[in-house]
Protein backbone atom coordinates (compact mmCIF):
# COMPACT_ATOMS: atom_id res chain seq x y z
CA UNK A 1 0.00 0.00 0.00
CA UNK A 2 1.53 3.65 -0.90
CA UNK A 3 0.56 5.10 2.73
CA UNK A 4 0.45 9.19 1.47
CA UNK A 5 -0.89 10.01 5.33
CA UNK A 6 -0.44 9.07 8.41
CA UNK A 7 -3.15 6.13 10.21
CA UNK A 8 -5.93 7.89 11.68
CA UNK A 9 -7.92 6.58 14.54
CA UNK A 10 -11.21 4.78 15.02
CA UNK A 11 -13.27 6.09 17.37
CA UNK A 12 -15.53 4.27 19.00
CA UNK A 13 -18.32 6.85 20.88
CA UNK A 14 -20.86 6.11 23.35
CA UNK A 15 -24.11 8.25 22.57
CA UNK A 16 -25.70 7.37 26.07
CA UNK A 17 -28.98 5.89 26.64
CA UNK A 18 -31.00 7.99 23.37
CA UNK A 19 -31.64 11.49 24.22
CA UNK A 20 -29.39 13.67 22.45
CA UNK A 21 -28.88 15.83 25.05
CA UNK A 22 -27.37 13.30 27.42
CA UNK A 23 -24.42 12.44 25.00
CA UNK A 24 -21.34 13.87 26.37
CA UNK A 25 -19.76 17.27 25.23
CA UNK A 26 -16.98 15.01 23.75
CA UNK A 27 -19.42 12.64 22.03
CA UNK A 28 -21.39 15.69 20.57
CA UNK A 29 -18.14 17.38 19.29
CA UNK A 30 -16.95 14.46 17.98
CA UNK A 31 -20.10 13.30 15.92
CA UNK A 32 -20.25 17.04 14.80
CA UNK A 33 -16.72 16.48 13.13
CA UNK A 34 -16.90 13.55 11.66
CA UNK A 35 -15.96 12.74 7.91
CA UNK A 36 -17.32 9.08 8.23
CA UNK A 37 -19.30 7.33 10.06
CA UNK A 38 -20.35 3.65 10.99
CA UNK A 39 -23.18 2.22 13.13
CA UNK A 40 -24.96 -1.20 13.60
CA UNK A 41 -28.66 -1.62 12.59
CA UNK A 42 -30.33 -4.54 12.15
CA UNK A 43 -31.59 -5.43 7.82
CA UNK A 44 -34.74 -2.75 7.22
CA UNK A 45 -34.58 -0.62 10.06
CA UNK A 46 -32.76 2.92 10.64
CA UNK A 47 -30.69 1.51 13.05
CA UNK A 48 -31.46 3.91 17.12
CA UNK A 49 -27.92 4.48 17.22
CA UNK A 50 -27.65 7.06 14.21
CA UNK A 51 -31.26 7.88 15.07
CA UNK A 52 -30.04 9.51 18.32
CA UNK A 53 -27.68 12.06 16.16
CA UNK A 54 -30.32 12.20 13.09
CA UNK A 55 -29.31 16.36 12.34
CA UNK A 56 -25.87 16.03 14.04
CA UNK A 57 -23.57 14.36 11.56
CA UNK A 58 -22.30 16.85 8.95
CA UNK A 59 -23.72 16.64 5.40
CA UNK A 60 -20.91 15.67 3.45
CA UNK A 61 -19.88 12.78 6.21
CA UNK A 62 -19.56 9.45 4.17
CA UNK A 63 -21.78 7.12 6.10
CA UNK A 64 -21.32 3.18 6.75
CA UNK A 65 -24.58 0.85 7.67
CA UNK A 66 -23.23 -1.88 9.72
CA UNK A 67 -26.32 -4.79 8.72
CA UNK A 68 -26.94 -7.50 11.81
CA UNK A 69 -26.74 -11.02 9.57
CA UNK A 70 -28.46 -12.19 12.13
CA UNK A 71 -30.36 -11.49 15.44
CA UNK A 72 -32.48 -13.68 16.82
CA UNK A 73 -33.27 -15.79 13.62
CA UNK A 74 -30.75 -18.43 14.31
CA UNK A 75 -30.71 -19.52 18.57
CA UNK A 76 -27.17 -18.87 19.89
CA UNK A 77 -26.16 -22.64 20.35
CA UNK A 78 -26.12 -23.11 16.08
CA UNK A 79 -22.45 -22.78 15.46
CA UNK A 80 -23.47 -21.15 11.90
CA UNK A 81 -24.94 -18.37 14.97
CA UNK A 82 -21.53 -17.52 15.60
CA UNK A 83 -19.45 -18.26 12.54
CA UNK A 84 -21.94 -15.50 10.68
CA UNK A 85 -21.37 -13.32 13.17
CA UNK A 86 -17.71 -13.50 13.10
CA UNK A 87 -17.26 -12.98 9.29
CA UNK A 88 -19.55 -10.28 9.49
CA UNK A 89 -17.02 -8.80 12.43
CA UNK A 90 -14.37 -9.61 10.37
CA UNK A 91 -15.86 -7.18 6.98
CA UNK A 92 -16.82 -4.73 9.43
CA UNK A 93 -13.13 -3.90 11.10
CA UNK A 94 -12.00 -4.49 7.39
CA UNK A 95 -13.60 -1.72 6.45
CA UNK A 96 -12.70 0.63 9.01
CA UNK A 97 -9.07 -0.83 9.16
CA UNK A 98 -8.99 0.59 5.61
CA UNK A 99 -10.38 3.71 6.32
CA UNK A 100 -7.84 4.68 9.42
CA UNK A 101 -4.81 3.58 7.06
CA UNK A 102 -6.19 5.76 4.57
CA UNK A 103 -5.78 8.22 7.08
CA UNK A 104 -9.25 9.00 7.63
CA UNK A 105 -10.63 9.02 11.59
CA UNK A 106 -13.73 7.37 11.09
CA UNK A 107 -16.43 7.83 14.47
CA UNK A 108 -18.19 4.23 15.37
CA UNK A 109 -21.38 5.67 16.91
CA UNK A 110 -22.65 3.02 19.70
CA UNK A 111 -25.94 2.62 22.32
CA UNK A 112 -24.92 3.63 25.51
CA UNK A 113 -21.54 3.04 26.98
CA UNK A 114 -18.97 1.20 24.20
CA UNK A 115 -17.60 -1.33 26.59
CA UNK A 116 -20.42 -2.43 28.51
CA UNK A 117 -22.49 -5.25 26.86
CA UNK A 118 -21.96 -2.99 23.49
CA UNK A 119 -21.34 -4.39 19.91
CA UNK A 120 -18.83 -2.02 19.55
CA UNK A 121 -16.66 -4.23 21.31
CA UNK A 122 -16.20 -6.98 18.79
CA UNK A 123 -14.77 -4.78 16.52
CA UNK A 124 -12.53 -3.06 18.98
CA UNK A 125 -10.62 -6.71 19.89
CA UNK A 126 -9.89 -7.55 15.90
CA UNK A 127 -8.85 -3.62 15.51
CA UNK A 128 -6.90 -2.42 18.04
CA UNK A 129 -3.65 -4.64 17.67
CA UNK A 130 -3.82 -2.89 13.51
CA UNK A 131 -4.48 1.08 14.19
CA UNK A 132 -5.25 3.66 16.82
CA UNK A 133 -8.68 2.90 18.53
CA UNK A 134 -9.70 5.52 20.95
CA UNK A 135 -12.99 4.96 23.21
CA UNK A 136 -15.31 7.48 24.88
CA UNK A 137 -17.56 6.36 27.25
CA UNK A 138 -20.85 7.27 28.02
CA UNK A 139 -24.00 7.20 30.11
CA UNK A 140 -25.60 3.45 30.11
CA UNK A 141 -29.17 2.64 29.14
CA UNK A 142 -29.39 1.73 33.32
CA UNK A 143 -28.15 5.03 34.17
CA UNK A 144 -31.09 6.46 32.52
CA UNK A 145 -33.00 3.70 33.59
CA UNK A 146 -33.23 4.43 37.37
CA UNK A 147 -32.82 7.91 37.29
CA UNK A 148 -36.69 7.78 35.31
CA UNK A 149 -37.56 5.56 38.55
CA UNK A 150 -37.11 8.47 40.57
CA UNK A 151 -35.28 6.59 43.00
CA UNK A 152 -31.69 6.34 44.11
CA UNK A 153 -30.68 2.62 43.06
CA UNK A 154 -27.70 1.79 45.57
CA UNK A 155 -27.45 3.50 48.87
CA UNK A 156 -24.19 2.84 51.35
CA UNK A 157 -22.89 -0.60 51.16
CA UNK A 158 -25.99 -2.35 48.83
CA UNK A 159 -24.36 -4.92 45.95
CA UNK A 160 -25.62 -3.93 42.52
CA UNK A 161 -25.62 -7.15 40.11
CA UNK A 162 -26.26 -7.07 36.56
CA UNK A 163 -28.29 -9.27 35.08
CA UNK A 164 -29.28 -10.50 31.10
CA UNK A 165 -32.38 -12.06 31.15
CA UNK A 166 -31.27 -14.45 28.94
CA UNK A 167 -29.66 -16.57 31.77
CA UNK A 168 -30.78 -19.89 32.79
CA UNK A 169 -34.23 -19.83 34.70
CA UNK A 170 -32.82 -21.27 38.07
CA UNK A 171 -29.60 -19.02 37.56
CA UNK A 172 -31.56 -15.48 37.39
CA UNK A 173 -33.58 -16.46 40.59
CA UNK A 174 -30.33 -17.54 42.48
CA UNK A 175 -28.80 -14.29 41.42
CA UNK A 176 -31.53 -11.79 42.16
CA UNK A 177 -32.08 -13.28 45.74
CA UNK A 178 -28.40 -12.88 46.36
CA UNK A 179 -28.44 -8.88 45.50
CA UNK A 180 -29.46 -5.92 47.16
CA UNK A 181 -30.29 -3.81 43.90
CA UNK A 182 -30.87 -5.41 40.33
CA UNK A 183 -30.67 -4.21 37.01
CA UNK A 184 -32.59 -6.72 34.31
CA UNK A 185 -31.49 -5.95 30.99
CA UNK A 186 -31.98 -8.00 27.28
CA UNK A 187 -35.61 -8.84 28.35
CA UNK A 188 -37.35 -8.89 25.35
CA UNK A 189 -39.43 -12.46 24.97
CA UNK A 190 -37.96 -13.10 28.58
CA UNK A 191 -39.81 -10.91 30.28
CA UNK A 192 -42.59 -13.80 31.60
CA UNK A 193 -39.01 -15.99 32.59
CA UNK A 194 -38.20 -12.74 34.64
CA UNK A 195 -41.07 -11.91 36.42
CA UNK A 196 -41.68 -15.38 37.22
CA UNK A 197 -38.10 -15.68 38.41
CA UNK A 198 -38.49 -12.25 40.47
CA UNK A 199 -41.71 -13.58 42.17
CA UNK A 200 -39.71 -17.15 43.38
CA UNK A 201 -36.73 -14.42 44.35
CA UNK A 202 -39.65 -12.88 46.75
CA UNK A 203 -38.68 -9.39 44.65
CA UNK A 204 -41.24 -8.92 42.02
CA UNK A 205 -43.50 -6.35 44.21
CA UNK A 206 -40.38 -4.26 44.05
CA UNK A 207 -39.33 -4.33 40.82
CA UNK A 208 -39.62 -1.64 38.26
CA UNK A 209 -40.48 -1.57 34.10
CA UNK A 210 -38.48 0.89 32.55
CA UNK A 211 -39.58 1.10 28.37
CA UNK A 212 -36.89 3.47 26.57
CA UNK A 213 -35.16 4.94 29.17
CA UNK A 214 -34.79 8.67 28.52
CA UNK A 215 -36.19 8.01 24.48
CA UNK A 216 -39.85 9.31 22.88
CA UNK A 217 -42.09 7.22 24.12
CA UNK A 218 -40.00 6.48 27.67
CA UNK A 219 -42.90 4.16 29.98
CA UNK A 220 -42.04 3.73 33.51
CA UNK A 221 -44.29 1.10 35.54
CA UNK A 222 -44.42 -1.82 38.70
CA UNK A 223 -43.47 -4.83 36.62
CA UNK A 224 -46.19 -6.51 38.51
CA UNK A 225 -48.60 -4.08 36.56
CA UNK A 226 -47.39 -4.95 33.21
CA UNK A 227 -49.03 -7.41 31.66
CA UNK A 228 -47.40 -7.76 28.11
CA UNK A 229 -46.01 -10.62 27.44
CA UNK A 230 -42.47 -9.22 26.12
CA UNK A 231 -41.36 -5.49 26.07
CA UNK A 232 -39.04 -3.68 23.35
CA UNK A 233 -35.67 -4.14 23.02
CA UNK A 234 -34.78 -1.14 25.07
CA UNK A 235 -36.71 -2.29 28.00
CA UNK A 236 -34.80 -2.97 31.73
CA UNK A 237 -36.31 -3.91 34.99
CA UNK A 238 -34.27 -2.20 38.38
CA UNK A 239 -34.97 -3.48 41.92
CA UNK A 240 -33.67 -0.34 43.94
CA UNK A 241 -31.42 -1.03 46.92
CA UNK A 242 -32.59 -0.76 50.55
CA UNK A 243 -29.26 0.14 51.97
CA UNK A 244 -27.79 2.39 54.71
CA UNK A 245 -29.42 5.93 54.82
CA UNK A 246 -29.19 8.55 57.48
CA UNK B 1 -44.61 33.90 53.71
CA UNK B 2 -45.14 36.32 50.70
CA UNK B 3 -44.40 33.93 47.68
CA UNK B 4 -43.73 36.28 44.53
CA UNK B 5 -42.49 33.83 42.45
CA UNK B 6 -43.46 30.17 41.07
CA UNK B 7 -41.34 27.64 42.61
CA UNK B 8 -37.97 27.23 41.06
CA UNK B 9 -36.44 23.23 40.25
CA UNK B 10 -33.85 21.88 42.25
CA UNK B 11 -31.32 20.15 39.71
CA UNK B 12 -29.32 17.19 40.90
CA UNK B 13 -26.80 17.06 37.77
CA UNK B 14 -24.03 14.62 37.32
CA UNK B 15 -20.98 15.79 35.80
CA UNK B 16 -19.32 12.84 35.09
CA UNK B 17 -16.29 10.97 36.16
CA UNK B 18 -14.08 14.16 36.02
CA UNK B 19 -13.43 15.04 32.50
CA UNK B 20 -15.50 18.55 31.61
CA UNK B 21 -15.54 16.74 28.51
CA UNK B 22 -17.53 13.96 29.98
CA UNK B 23 -20.06 15.92 31.08
CA UNK B 24 -23.39 15.35 29.14
CA UNK B 25 -24.48 18.46 26.83
CA UNK B 26 -27.54 18.91 29.01
CA UNK B 27 -24.96 19.27 32.25
CA UNK B 28 -22.81 21.71 30.49
CA UNK B 29 -26.17 23.56 29.73
CA UNK B 30 -27.06 23.75 33.14
CA UNK B 31 -23.93 24.08 35.07
CA UNK B 32 -23.35 27.43 32.25
CA UNK B 33 -26.46 29.01 33.09
CA UNK B 34 -26.74 28.68 36.88
CA UNK B 35 -27.54 30.93 39.36
CA UNK B 36 -27.05 29.29 42.17
CA UNK B 37 -24.64 26.41 42.48
CA UNK B 38 -24.31 23.62 45.62
CA UNK B 39 -21.59 20.99 46.02
CA UNK B 40 -20.53 18.37 49.07
CA UNK B 41 -17.07 18.77 49.89
CA UNK B 42 -14.83 18.03 52.89
CA UNK B 43 -13.98 20.82 54.86
CA UNK B 44 -10.67 22.60 54.07
CA UNK B 45 -10.45 21.07 50.24
CA UNK B 46 -12.02 22.75 46.89
CA UNK B 47 -14.34 19.61 46.43
CA UNK B 48 -14.02 17.38 43.01
CA UNK B 49 -17.47 17.91 41.60
CA UNK B 50 -16.72 21.82 42.40
CA UNK B 51 -13.08 21.66 40.47
CA UNK B 52 -14.51 19.86 37.49
CA UNK B 53 -16.86 22.76 36.68
CA UNK B 54 -13.72 25.26 37.37
CA UNK B 55 -13.96 27.75 34.90
CA UNK B 56 -17.57 27.34 33.66
CA UNK B 57 -20.15 28.58 36.05
CA UNK B 58 -20.69 32.59 35.28
CA UNK B 59 -19.10 35.09 37.32
CA UNK B 60 -22.42 36.34 39.41
CA UNK B 61 -23.03 32.96 40.29
CA UNK B 62 -23.73 32.01 44.10
CA UNK B 63 -22.25 29.32 46.04
CA UNK B 64 -23.16 27.31 48.35
CA UNK B 65 -20.46 24.87 49.76
CA UNK B 66 -22.24 21.72 51.63
CA UNK B 67 -19.50 20.52 54.10
CA UNK B 68 -19.37 17.29 55.88
CA UNK B 69 -19.52 17.55 59.12
CA UNK B 70 -17.65 14.17 59.93
CA UNK B 71 -16.25 11.70 57.02
CA UNK B 72 -13.54 9.03 58.16
CA UNK B 73 -13.24 10.67 62.00
CA UNK B 74 -16.12 8.95 63.55
CA UNK B 75 -17.41 5.32 62.89
CA UNK B 76 -20.33 4.24 60.69
CA UNK B 77 -21.35 1.76 63.63
CA UNK B 78 -21.50 5.45 65.93
CA UNK B 79 -24.97 6.90 66.40
CA UNK B 80 -23.43 10.02 66.58
CA UNK B 81 -22.45 9.03 63.11
CA UNK B 82 -26.03 8.96 61.57
CA UNK B 83 -27.39 12.19 63.62
CA UNK B 84 -24.65 14.55 62.90
CA UNK B 85 -25.05 13.30 58.90
CA UNK B 86 -29.06 13.82 58.84
CA UNK B 87 -29.03 17.25 61.00
CA UNK B 88 -26.26 18.11 58.22
CA UNK B 89 -28.10 16.89 55.02
CA UNK B 90 -31.66 19.12 57.05
CA UNK B 91 -29.81 21.93 56.89
CA UNK B 92 -28.30 21.47 53.06
CA UNK B 93 -32.42 21.03 52.49
CA UNK B 94 -33.80 23.48 54.38
CA UNK B 95 -31.16 26.22 52.34
CA UNK B 96 -32.34 24.25 48.58
CA UNK B 97 -35.97 24.34 49.62
CA UNK B 98 -35.82 28.48 50.57
CA UNK B 99 -34.16 28.41 46.83
CA UNK B 100 -36.76 27.06 45.29
CA UNK B 101 -39.59 28.72 47.43
CA UNK B 102 -38.24 31.69 45.88
CA UNK B 103 -38.59 30.53 42.32
CA UNK B 104 -34.86 29.71 41.86
CA UNK B 105 -33.25 26.88 40.20
CA UNK B 106 -30.55 25.52 42.37
CA UNK B 107 -27.72 23.18 40.57
CA UNK B 108 -26.71 20.80 42.82
CA UNK B 109 -23.08 19.49 41.24
CA UNK B 110 -22.89 15.79 41.86
CA UNK B 111 -19.52 13.30 40.99
CA UNK B 112 -20.48 10.83 38.62
CA UNK B 113 -24.32 9.61 38.42
CA UNK B 114 -26.19 11.25 41.10
CA UNK B 115 -28.15 7.90 41.70
CA UNK B 116 -25.23 5.94 41.80
CA UNK B 117 -24.05 5.74 45.28
CA UNK B 118 -24.21 9.49 45.39
CA UNK B 119 -24.25 11.61 48.24
CA UNK B 120 -26.81 13.93 46.49
CA UNK B 121 -29.57 10.98 46.98
CA UNK B 122 -29.79 12.20 51.04
CA UNK B 123 -30.73 15.61 49.73
CA UNK B 124 -33.19 14.36 47.02
CA UNK B 125 -35.43 12.36 49.12
CA UNK B 126 -35.65 15.31 51.85
CA UNK B 127 -36.25 17.66 48.97
CA UNK B 128 -38.59 15.92 46.70
CA UNK B 129 -41.99 15.74 48.46
CA UNK B 130 -41.68 19.66 48.89
CA UNK B 131 -40.52 21.25 46.06
CA UNK B 132 -39.91 20.22 42.26
CA UNK B 133 -36.22 18.34 41.41
CA UNK B 134 -34.64 17.00 38.40
CA UNK B 135 -32.30 14.80 38.25
CA UNK B 136 -29.69 14.75 35.26
CA UNK B 137 -28.02 11.03 34.86
CA UNK B 138 -24.40 10.98 34.06
CA UNK B 139 -21.20 9.23 33.28
CA UNK B 140 -20.20 6.52 36.20
CA UNK B 141 -16.69 6.64 37.97
CA UNK B 142 -17.19 2.84 36.75
CA UNK B 143 -16.95 3.44 32.85
CA UNK B 144 -14.28 5.78 32.67
CA UNK B 145 -12.44 3.63 34.75
CA UNK B 146 -12.88 0.02 32.76
CA UNK B 147 -12.61 2.48 29.59
CA UNK B 148 -9.19 3.30 30.94
CA UNK B 149 -8.44 -0.08 31.51
CA UNK B 150 -8.46 -0.64 27.61
CA UNK B 151 -10.81 -3.71 27.80
CA UNK B 152 -14.38 -3.92 27.42
CA UNK B 153 -15.81 -4.86 30.63
CA UNK B 154 -18.93 -7.21 30.02
CA UNK B 155 -19.45 -9.84 27.46
CA UNK B 156 -22.30 -12.19 26.50
CA UNK B 157 -24.75 -13.44 29.49
CA UNK B 158 -21.59 -11.98 32.31
CA UNK B 159 -23.12 -10.98 35.47
CA UNK B 160 -21.41 -8.12 36.45
CA UNK B 161 -21.59 -6.79 40.56
CA UNK B 162 -20.30 -4.11 42.35
CA UNK B 163 -19.55 -4.46 45.27
CA UNK B 164 -18.20 -1.48 48.24
CA UNK B 165 -14.98 -2.72 49.70
CA UNK B 166 -16.43 -1.50 53.13
CA UNK B 167 -18.40 -4.84 53.35
CA UNK B 168 -17.56 -7.62 55.68
CA UNK B 169 -14.31 -9.81 54.31
CA UNK B 170 -16.08 -12.83 54.00
CA UNK B 171 -18.95 -11.72 52.05
CA UNK B 172 -16.09 -9.54 49.48
CA UNK B 173 -14.86 -12.97 49.08
CA UNK B 174 -18.52 -14.91 48.31
CA UNK B 175 -19.66 -12.04 46.20
CA UNK B 176 -16.19 -11.87 43.79
CA UNK B 177 -16.05 -15.86 43.94
CA UNK B 178 -20.09 -15.12 42.20
CA UNK B 179 -19.90 -12.78 39.53
CA UNK B 180 -18.21 -12.87 36.43
CA UNK B 181 -17.53 -8.84 36.02
CA UNK B 182 -16.70 -6.94 39.43
CA UNK B 183 -16.66 -3.75 40.22
CA UNK B 184 -15.10 -2.32 43.37
CA UNK B 185 -15.72 0.89 44.76
CA UNK B 186 -14.35 2.96 48.03
CA UNK B 187 -11.57 1.42 48.09
CA UNK B 188 -9.09 3.51 50.33
CA UNK B 189 -7.86 1.73 53.14
CA UNK B 190 -9.87 -1.15 52.64
CA UNK B 191 -6.91 -1.88 49.92
CA UNK B 192 -5.26 -4.78 51.93
CA UNK B 193 -8.21 -6.57 52.55
CA UNK B 194 -9.76 -6.41 48.73
CA UNK B 195 -6.61 -7.73 47.54
CA UNK B 196 -7.04 -10.28 50.04
CA UNK B 197 -10.36 -11.11 49.36
CA UNK B 198 -9.18 -11.29 45.58
CA UNK B 199 -6.77 -13.50 46.54
CA UNK B 200 -8.81 -16.11 48.14
CA UNK B 201 -11.69 -15.86 45.34
CA UNK B 202 -8.93 -16.70 42.86
CA UNK B 203 -9.35 -13.19 40.53
CA UNK B 204 -6.48 -11.21 41.95
CA UNK B 205 -4.38 -11.78 38.55
CA UNK B 206 -6.87 -10.41 36.80
CA UNK B 207 -7.86 -7.34 38.51
CA UNK B 208 -6.97 -3.67 37.69
CA UNK B 209 -6.41 -0.84 39.91
CA UNK B 210 -7.65 2.54 38.42
CA UNK B 211 -7.20 6.05 39.98
CA UNK B 212 -8.66 8.96 38.92
CA UNK B 213 -10.36 8.03 36.24
CA UNK B 214 -10.33 10.28 33.25
CA UNK B 215 -8.63 13.35 35.97
CA UNK B 216 -5.70 14.17 35.51
CA UNK B 217 -3.06 12.15 37.20
CA UNK B 218 -5.56 9.02 36.13
CA UNK B 219 -2.88 5.71 36.95
CA UNK B 220 -4.31 2.17 35.47
CA UNK B 221 -2.08 -0.92 36.95
CA UNK B 222 -2.36 -4.82 37.81
CA UNK B 223 -3.96 -4.92 41.16
CA UNK B 224 -0.71 -6.97 42.03
CA UNK B 225 1.80 -4.91 40.93
CA UNK B 226 -0.17 -1.96 43.62
CA UNK B 227 2.26 -2.16 46.39
CA UNK B 228 0.08 0.50 48.46
CA UNK B 229 -1.83 0.24 51.88
CA UNK B 230 -3.92 2.38 50.74
CA UNK B 231 -5.80 4.48 47.47
CA UNK B 232 -6.98 7.50 47.01
CA UNK B 233 -11.18 7.99 47.66
CA UNK B 234 -10.94 8.09 43.49
CA UNK B 235 -10.22 4.27 42.86
CA UNK B 236 -11.83 1.78 41.42
CA UNK B 237 -10.86 -1.86 41.09
CA UNK B 238 -12.03 -3.89 37.74
CA UNK B 239 -12.21 -7.57 37.01
CA UNK B 240 -13.20 -8.03 33.35
CA UNK B 241 -15.78 -10.82 32.83
CA UNK B 242 -14.75 -13.32 29.85
CA UNK B 243 -18.27 -14.39 28.20
CA UNK B 244 -18.97 -15.37 25.09
CA UNK B 245 -17.42 -13.20 22.17
CA UNK B 246 -17.92 -14.40 18.57
C1 LIG C 1 -26.48 -4.90 23.98
S1 LIG C 1 -27.00 -4.08 25.46
C2 LIG C 1 -26.15 -2.54 25.28
C3 LIG C 1 -26.02 -1.74 26.54
C4 LIG C 1 -25.41 -0.37 26.32
N1 LIG C 1 -24.05 -0.48 25.84
C5 LIG C 1 -25.45 0.48 27.59
O1 LIG C 1 -24.44 0.99 28.03
O2 LIG C 1 -26.58 0.64 28.12
C6 LIG C 1 -28.67 -3.71 25.04
C7 LIG C 1 -29.59 -3.62 26.25
O3 LIG C 1 -29.36 -2.38 26.90
C8 LIG C 1 -30.56 -1.95 27.52
N2 LIG C 1 -30.77 -0.53 27.16
C9 LIG C 1 -29.83 0.29 26.63
N3 LIG C 1 -30.29 1.54 26.52
C10 LIG C 1 -31.56 1.54 26.98
C11 LIG C 1 -32.57 2.55 27.13
N4 LIG C 1 -32.36 3.82 26.77
N5 LIG C 1 -33.76 2.19 27.66
C12 LIG C 1 -33.99 0.92 28.03
N6 LIG C 1 -33.07 -0.08 27.90
C13 LIG C 1 -31.87 0.22 27.39
C14 LIG C 1 -31.67 -2.90 27.09
O4 LIG C 1 -31.89 -3.80 28.14
C15 LIG C 1 -31.06 -3.60 25.91
O5 LIG C 1 -31.57 -4.91 25.78
C1 LIG D 1 -19.78 7.86 46.89
S1 LIG D 1 -19.28 6.94 45.47
C2 LIG D 1 -19.94 7.93 44.17
C3 LIG D 1 -20.06 7.25 42.83
C4 LIG D 1 -20.53 8.19 41.74
N1 LIG D 1 -21.87 8.68 42.00
C5 LIG D 1 -20.46 7.51 40.38
O1 LIG D 1 -21.46 7.49 39.65
O2 LIG D 1 -19.37 7.02 40.03
C6 LIG D 1 -17.55 7.32 45.45
C7 LIG D 1 -16.70 6.24 44.81
O3 LIG D 1 -16.84 6.30 43.40
C8 LIG D 1 -15.64 5.87 42.78
N2 LIG D 1 -15.28 6.86 41.75
C9 LIG D 1 -16.11 7.81 41.25
N3 LIG D 1 -15.52 8.50 40.27
C10 LIG D 1 -14.28 7.98 40.11
C11 LIG D 1 -13.19 8.24 39.21
N4 LIG D 1 -13.26 9.21 38.29
N5 LIG D 1 -12.07 7.48 39.32
C12 LIG D 1 -11.99 6.51 40.25
N6 LIG D 1 -12.99 6.23 41.11
C13 LIG D 1 -14.12 6.93 41.04
C14 LIG D 1 -14.61 5.66 43.87
O4 LIG D 1 -14.54 4.27 44.14
C15 LIG D 1 -15.22 6.39 45.04
O5 LIG D 1 -14.83 5.81 46.27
Amino acid sequence: MNRISPLGTVYGVGLGPGDPELMSVKADRLVRGARHVAFFRKAGRPGRARSIVEGMIPEDAVEFAMEYPVTTEIPFSDPRYNNMLSAFYADCTAHLRALAEAGESPVVLCEGDPFFYGSFMHLYTRLRAEVPVHVVPAITGMSAAWTATGSPVTWGDDVMSVLMATLPQDELVHRMEAADALVIMKIGRNLPRVRAALEQAGKLDRAWLVEYASMDGQTVLPLSEADERSSPYFSIIIVHGEGRRP
